[in-house]
């Protein structure tokens, strides 16, 4: 595996914008689909908190990504058409710099040495990416979730370089809601005392905590009328029972218990920490006071808005306050209010509902997308 | 204080609806105005899983009740004109029988010895206590939250004693997100070293888990349109600061790490367990197979049913599969779909909505109730 994946090495230092410095950060990226002579096909794509560069399979990484279903030869972002990029977050911990990570001047790993990250770092480290590609103008600019707030970030700071931006399941900050389960979160990785003050050995960590904190974060991720159906009062079986009168007993215990399972060892907790701080930290109007003067330079041509009536992260009315705003800023902008029921992961669950979104926008159906939205 | 409490000792052996048997359980109650001659104008008050018995002030103890707006003279529950009773829960831990209760047979204090607990059990035990009081027929059974599924789990196990009920922000049934919630509050706990496996020392359990468990629950009681217009993205004052990279930063992080430090050491651990269990188990239609056979026979002239649109605990769609199959029942049912944006908690925060609600149910003002709500 990660033979599909790439690196590029910022050459000497690199500034964080709220303060501190990064010594040469390297940031970890996949590509699928050929850039074109004129270097103008490609569309980049930022993630959520917690996935790797590796959206979707190729010939040097079959297994398969975390958007499989939406990148990929006639996919809704259709790599034979568009040179498709995706980065590993800065700070996050799968090839990209970040609280794991040695840091250079003192052969340490950074751990809590590590600079406050913001999401406007993740968006200018990745620029260098593409500056090192060699492309100028983005056909396309998508981001869902964290990766949709490192879209405005980027946005904000270089407005003129993406022809198009799809804004997925975020807002233009987080709500004290979002940021009061972040926070829980987080509070749950630095409880365990194998968290260590962020001293934990590498490799090592707060196992627990992390696998607390993905329970709390599946609870939040999904939908209450979702697991309603999906689950109603069923019981686990009786053999897994263990006669631990608290131990789980409800189907829901059962699942929740296997993805906090799964998820544990597979991601760095500090990062983790950094990378939940820095969505709390984010607001688009930080960049001019406003979000509609943080939009004002925009110069895409189509913005498509995705939000889903379930999700309770970021709600609906953040997507319509981001449209409105957008709409001001004088670009096309659609806003999809999509009904499925998988909530915050939608965008990775219900892809009945997003494909033929997608499919419109990167297809330049505008009819069949205006069907979809509402807005221009 | 507790100068207005009462205690009531139950003769013998007490059965447990899922096993085991108590042997001489107390119920500890209070009341306020004054039971009538013809001993029919008793209202008894089931609490939420947290509360005591104390509703509200009187003469032996002035200090506020949890409900002290809604019961009082001149307050919507009038105790000028009715006999209140409210009860603790058995199994928690102000007065009341419980896993921190010392066993009699054994001179040790239960813990996990405690058998598994319903709330059908608590409707028993608090049946018990208006026998010992004479009252055979009750003016109003109230009950928010998980005193709300008590007073169904009554109202099947005697249909015939309450001639009105008052169901608040309630369900015929735990769903599977809330369970989700609880469980993993009951891990929070649980994991916390000093919770011993329940052997904690007596006045002493896990502080820290029970800490995290009510930041869990302050985040599911209330709502996220609640904290937006409450906190939006303030940061606490500099001064509080502490320079710790991940300590609380927003107002929202200070407001529930606040309500988390006053909550512990009030309430003991395993009675939060046990209590929390038997709210994800109960399920009415565990009476008969269905929730309308379980109201079958509901003797209940007057029932009235109250939701929250914010709720997402107990979302209003419970609400109104309650309502439907007390009507099924033949019984005249009331719904009210309170706009009220405090979430779960809002019977205890927007009296400005509740409190019309409930008057107009009291007065027996049915023309005023129906501006309200819907329903007959």
């Amino acid at each position: 595996m990660n033979d599909a994946r790439q690196t590029f090495t910022i050459t000497g230092d690199f500034e964080l914008r709220r303060g501190g410095v990064l010594r040469s950060p390297t940031v970890a990226y996949e590509t699928w689909g050929k850039l074109n002579d004129n270097r103008d096909n490609a569309v980049l794509i930022f993630t959520g908190m917690s996935p790797s560069a590796h959206a979707a399979a190729s010939p040097a990484d079959p297994a398969p990504g975390w958007w499989e279903e939406m990148v990929g030869p006639n996919r809704p972002i259709d790599t034979r058409r568009y040179f498709v990029i995706c980065v590993n977050s800065l700070g996050s911990c799968f090839g990209s710099t970040g609280p794991a990570s040695v840091n250079p001047e003192t052969g340490e790993i950074y751990r809590l040495d590590f600079p406050v990250l913001s999401l406007e770092d993740v968006a200018t480290s990745s620029k260098a990416v593409l500056d090192h590609l060699g492309i100028a103008s983005l056909y396309s600019l998508v981001g869902p979730s964290m990766g949709g707030m490192t879209a405005l970030a980027f946005t904000a700071l270089y407005p003129a370089v993406s022809r198009s931006v799809v804004l997925i399941s975020c807002g233009a900050r987080s709500l004290p809601f979002a940021t009061a389960l972040r926070s829980l979160q987080r509070e749950l990785i630095r409880k365990d005392p194998a968290w260590e003050h962020g001293q934990y050995p590498d490799g090592g960590g707060p196992i627990e905590g992390m696998r607390l904190a993905r329970k709390l974060g599946m609870i939040t991720y999904r939908s209450a009328i979702e697991w309603e159906q999906r689950f109603g009062r069923e019981r686990i079986a009786e053999e897994r029972q263990s006669g631990d009168m608290f131990a789980p007993d409800f189907e829901v215990e059962a699942y929740l218990e296997h993805h906090a399972q799964k998820f544990t060892g597979q991601f760095d907790a500090n990062c983790y920490l950094y990378l939940s701080r820095a969505s709390d930290l984010f607001d688009l109007a930080d960049h001019g006071g406003s979000i509609e003067a943080a939009l004002r330079d925009m110069q895409a041509e189509r913005v498509l808005v995705i939000g889903v009536e379930t999700d309770f992260l970021f709600p609906v009315h953040q997507q319509q306050e981001l449209a409105k705003a957008i709409e001001a800023a004088g670009r096309r902008v659609s806003l999809a209010e999509l009904p499925s029921i998988q909530g915050h992961d939608s965008f990775l669950a219900d892809m009945d509902s997003f494909r033929p979104v997608l499919c419109s926008f990167f297809n330049g159906d505008w009819q069949a997308l205006s069907k979809i939205c509402s807005g221009s």
